[in-house]
């Protein structure tokens, strides 16, 4: 039996761990822009990064941190993101994690940095380190410490966001916490979007990423927002050990409590992120079910989420479920439209060749005025489904991403 | 020596053709809503349709006439897709077609049909038929002909659009004209879109067919507005041989000097669509060069045409080249950043790790301003070239996508 629980907090959840949030004026005066994380010791550590080509100077400097196993601070910053900065972006991220180390006594193989913000601008260095060592002087345990973390890597976020879940592992309590940040450029393969989880639980580098990389395919991997996908998205996770547990160094029991907490984590800050995409006003849960394959499944759900013409039905609280599969139609799954059906919180709109009259798109109206609902495509073809978490695409969106500037 | 020359026109431009426009309330009042071309004579004809499939049903209707080489007629109207429409809309597409026939004495295998407007609703036949029956009787060969048929096909077009162009071919001159209608969900493979192509050549259908296929290569499938596919796209292109030359029927010097009128007409169609994109404030034509392959050229101008943080800030007129970078980076293309350049109609943005810096980017932000600009990023890793029309994601492609009611 799972005793699997939801608790508050942040990254200062599971023992081991400090953080501290400062406004160094990376790019706004009077907002939180640079995050410490800092463990008391070198930690276990798994990471997952963008897949986009144009990787990030932080992106590729931690790639060779992670590859050592073994992490105890990462220096986050928001306003810049250090991306498209060649040679001297990379020196910028190597000087920075140096400096961090430095300032913390720590070796510098364990530091990690992490940047979100406009591409194409070098890092203020000064202004970055003398907010490094603010920072330092700041670390603390409490969730206020976190928070203050979560506030530092905001970029487009309207708030901060944070889980923590328990369980017991080995007979010892453990407890994951993480935080990030949202919100637009955000697809396969995650997004604009840092998250960084600790965890006080013992669990060996190989178990450790295998756990990060089957709680990101059910959570972060499974959102879109815009379609676009980031320079600079990183997933860390670092385990302390402080909760006395066996390591973990096989799949098992104890692995499958771990990973269930992970997971909540995970999908609960892929939750928050979705809420709150650009301009969001809706949190759309897209399912395909029927479908002949999963990659069918799969394909057939990411392309409702990435419709543009969906997602501003869906701001504008219209049932217009033909866009829908008309997305269907061209995502490249196998679709034949006199069998599929068009659920919206289980409310029909299509189904099998009827259309719904005006009656029962008065009935959608109403759902479509939920803040938060469901679409379901039953394809009737087979048995794959496949989940992606959206949101609308609204006014606000535009304006955000037509404003927030070079 | 080509004497390719632009004239003015649409449908009717070509000898040989007749056409007409008339409001019949098939959705809106008082806006033309159901057109009508014609031709004298049975014409050589080909079409090429969406590859959605979740095709509606005029276009399942018309594979099958088009497969038969001749058409004589169009019957099309606005304000209703026949999309998703099932049995039902099947029957009403072949009874549209059967009863136009009827009405002007033509053989019924010679008579297509196309729809556009919104998915789901069945066609209102009554008045879809009045419609139609009203077009005979006001059908004529005059550009106002053309341009009531133009506007019948409008939905959220803010201006009819036609093109025309002469040459001379086996001695002759021959006319190709046309008309199009827009503007949103358009995409590889075209849009809702439909295009009317008319010629007095004398072509044979296998060299139509051809000759299309050619032509919407490089054309109306190079069209990107919002990345969504239609259920109903369709481009027809009827050929009366009016114009008295020797039937093409192979490759060579008159095909060519055909083939160049037919692409000055598409090309331009492509234009107009490009520029009447919802909501769309700007035309913007995107390159990409020395890629790898042909295939990456493609795929990276596409992301970058269809990346709504790309699209936001050419809105924004926000030289923000890290989102034009970002997209190529996750488009599957591949891409070196620091041997990559970016270029805003010639002046760069980025080049080989330079970014530009504040008075470059006051340069920029005077291209931005344009209403039509040239995006090109040189990706100096091979020859490959690939360039797509598109246009900005705006304020009110939101307003007019979250209010076009179902």
């Amino acid at each position: 039996m799972s005793d699997l629980r939801i608790v508050k907090g942040g990254v200062c959840a599971a023992r081991g761990f400090r953080a501290a949030g400062v406004a160094a004026e990376i790019k706004y005066k009077g907002r939180n822009d640079v995050a410490l994380v800092v463990a008391d010791a070198p930690c276990a550590a798994a990471a997952v990064f963008t897949t986009n080509k144009v990787a990030a100077a932080p992106v590729i400097y931690d790639r060779e941190i992670v590859a050592g196993g073994r992490v105890q601070a990462i220096l986050a910053n928001s306003g810049c993101a250090n991306a498209c900065t060649g040679e001297r972006g990379l020196r910028d991220a190597r000087l920075a994690a140096l400096t961090t180390a430095g300032e913390l006594g720590l070796d510098p193989r364990h530091v990690l940095v992490a940047s979100t913000g406009v591409i194409g601008r070098p890092l203020p260095m000064d202004r970055l380190l003398a907010g490094m060592r603010a920072a330092t002087r700041r670390l603390g345990r409490t969730a206020a410490h976190g928070l203050a973390a979560e506030k530092a890597v905001m970029t487009t976020d309207t708030c901060p966001k944070e889980a923590a879940a328990t369980a017991t592992v080995g007979g010892r309590q453990v407890t994951v916490g993480g935080m990030a940040k949202g919100s637009g450029m955000i697809e396969p393969n995650m997004a604009t979007m840092l998250g960084f989880i600790t965890t006080d639980a013992a669990v060996s580098p190989a178990m450790l990423r295998r756990a990060l990389g089957l709680a990101i395919a059910r959570s972060f991997n499974r959102l879109v927002v815009d379609g676009d996908e980031s320079t600079n998205d990183s997933v860390f996770l670092l385990a302390s050990g402080a909760a006395g547990n066996c390591e973990i160094t096989r799949a098992g029991a104890d692995f499958d409590a771990f990973l269930e907490a992970l997971m909540a984590v995970c999908v609960s800050l892929t939750r928050q992120m979705a809420t709150d995409g650009e301009g969001a006003t809706k949190f759309v849960t897209v399912t395909v079910r029927g479908a002949r394959t999963a990659k069918d499944a799969e394909r057939a759900a990411r392309a409702i989420a990435k419709s543009p013409l969906a997602k501003t039905s869906w701001f504008g609280r219209d049932p217009n479920w033909g866009r829908v599969l008309a997305a269907v139609g061209y995502s490249g799954a196998d679709v034949v439209d006199m069998k599929a059906e068009v659920f919206y919180d289980g409310i029909w709109a299509f189904r099998r060749g009827e259309v719904a009259d005006a009656a029962q798109l008065g009935r959608l109206a109403r759902v479509l005025r939920r803040r938060a609902f469901e679409v379901v495509v039953d394809l009737h073809l087979g048995a794959a489904e496949s989940t992606i978490y959206t949101c609308d695409l609204s006014l606000d969106y535009v304006h955000i991403n037509a404003d927030y500037t070079t």
